[in-house]
């Protein structure tokens, strides 16, 4: 029950950006440090971190200077080349591990995984000639939704296909990339279901959040999500699953879609979450310091909320609304300190909190 | 109401303790970054900060390159020499201001100003030679206690004077310090208060919390205190009148003795207080932010309370606990990163959290 902790760790983080920043920040807490690797120079996560290594994720001689400096290595994106963990790995651990990576990176990989799991997803199938479109488009039916298998995120490398879709034009922009054509799933409402795995196997799992998105990028999360008791223990079983499955270690997020029929996964994220920053003003531990917990070995929070949180983020100029969310004595605020406004971009969120009913 | 906010500051900080450490994080959560100040290498901040400067509070050179590099200029402690304040002030702002500082770095001092204010303390003379100390203990009678005007804390440069004290032994231990003595005060218990202001004049306030300490150091502090609600408001009127007479901008910890004849101001510090380290569980915004927010002239937050918390101090050894208390569902850890464990070191410190009754 009360095993010596890791309290020397250095932890690697691949990736500075917000995630990173904030994971480095619940390091701290812990009185843990970390050491940020990021081809970028001033990263937003290096102005909270012990270290910062700037090279690209090619260079394999500060790869392995980074590693050698840290106790453990972790990802605040599931969009790093192979190579890389091939380097690392040698020196070493990276929790999550390659396996979590490998599926969550490809979208046909991941959702092949999930359905010999026995999980619901939309329909699929994997599209690389303007046959293999016609083919899947039979199977699938319109409308439906072509995408990158790879490198997608925030709405981007997807394309709708309509009944009057031109599905060479289409297949065109992809430029040969490999994509997925997905089906579209009617549901009422999309949930994140937020859970961590230790390394002896202990699951904890946050309460799931209530997603709405614009543009492709998140804009709410909300907790609790309207949803009923079975529904919240079938995701709680879905995500302990995919998990168990992956001898996972640290943090995860599913996003799944509430339907008639059941929860459809829509896809995992093997890392701390954007649906997932409600926690911060949420619980006694939040995400960032749960996914440091696991991955050093320490005893993880029950991932009990106390609050009830609405997430909104702030996207490009939103984030010239501080000044009244300032005022605002029910918001916590969380700027990433970038210097760059960029529309689109993810520069702050906050959480608006109020008692939990 | 929608004043541009200053999102480019950098905080310069004197000291990189653990105030130091946390005012940094809290300034992450605003965009904000901060430089540290501090005679040592690693400081604890050093770990979580944007920027180090490591030298004496007595080179010039680094002191003008440091005040050059800041907008504002705050400090974790009150023990910064007077030198440094007239170099830094040339070229920032320093906040709180130094009327603040001059009367909290000196007892006696410090008793004179609340005394002007209408307020009450313990009786109290300053001592410099054997004839000051016999006089005063004519008027203060014994017991009481002698302590150091300048430069303690924790308990240390405290004497207590009892029946059978030999008083010329006593005074030699002060070694020609200027000393006070003091009279003892009968309380049925010590609260405190944390407060802030704005350049602007507005105040805000916490809850008052309760405080318990050991061998001279605060060892738990509990909120709500068991106090009355006309307690209550009488300690927010104490500390509003101690800030609005300094003109003072951040935040302050006000120290109160509960008596049957009302409170009596046992001192003041002018910065974040190990007393407020509870808000960072029971607030949207905690002591650290608001301290922060304050001195750059952001709104502050209204100091709602949450959550019920017990603070406990780490001190020494009692780190060794850590292990038990990450088991701990209620428990919200934050480790200060010091690699040496020292008897009567605050290594950490933990808050408990209850729901709010």
């Amino acid at each position: 029950m009360s095993e010596p902790l890791e309290t020397d760790a250095i932890i690697g983080v691949l990736g500075g950006g917000q995630l990173g920043r904030m994971l480095s920040v619940a390091a701290s807490r812990l009185g843990l440090r970390t050491h940020i690797f990021d081809p970028a120079t001033t990263p937003p996560a290096a102005s909270v971190a012990d270290m910062l290594t700037t090279a690209p994720y090619e260079d394999q001689v500060a790869l392995k200077a980074f590693a050698k400096s840290v106790s453990v290595i972790t990802y605040e994106f599931e969009n790093i080349p192979v190579t890389a963990f091939d380097c690392l790995g040698q020196y070493a651990p990276i929790r999550p591990g390659r396996e979590a990576l490998r599926i969550s990176q490809d979208r046909l990989i991941e959702k092949t995984f999930l359905n010999e799991l026995g999980l619901k997803t939309a329909s699929y199938a994997g599209v690389e000639t303007l046959k293999d479109l016609e083919l899947a488009l039979i199977k699938i039916g319109k409308p439906s939704i072509l995408k990158t298998r790879r490198l997608g995120y925030d709405g981007k490398g997807q394309v709708p296909i309509s009944a009057k879709s031109n599905h060479k034009e289409i297949l065109e922009k992809f430029a040969g990339q490999k994509a997925i054509l997905e089906g579209f799933v009617q549901f009422s409402r999309e949930i994140s279901v937020i859970g961590a795995r230790s390394p002896s196997g202990n699951i904890a799992c946050f309460d799931p959040g209530e997603n709405v998105h614009r543009n492709g990028i998140l804009h709410t999360a909300t907790v609790p999500a309207r949803i009923s008791k079975s529904q919240r223990t079938d995701a709680v079983l879905i995500i302990a699953k995919i998990m168990n499955a992956l001898e996972y270690i640290g943090v995860m997020c599913v996003e799944l879609f509430v339907t008639p029929s059941g929860l459809i996964v829509n896809e995992i994220a093997p890392r701390v979450h954007n649906s997932g920053h409600w926690t911060q003003n949420g619980c006694v531990v939040d995400q960032f310091e749960q996914h440091i917990r696991a991955i050093v070995g320490w005893p993880m929070g029950d991932g009990s909320r106390h609050n009830n949180v609405i997430t909104e983020n702030l996207i490009g100029s939103d984030i010239d609304q501080v000044g009244v969310l300032a005022l605002d004595k029910n918001v916590a605020l969380h700027i990433y300190g970038k210097r760059d406004v960029q529309p689109g971009r993810k520069m702050g969120h906050f959480n608006r909190v109020s008692p939990k009913r």
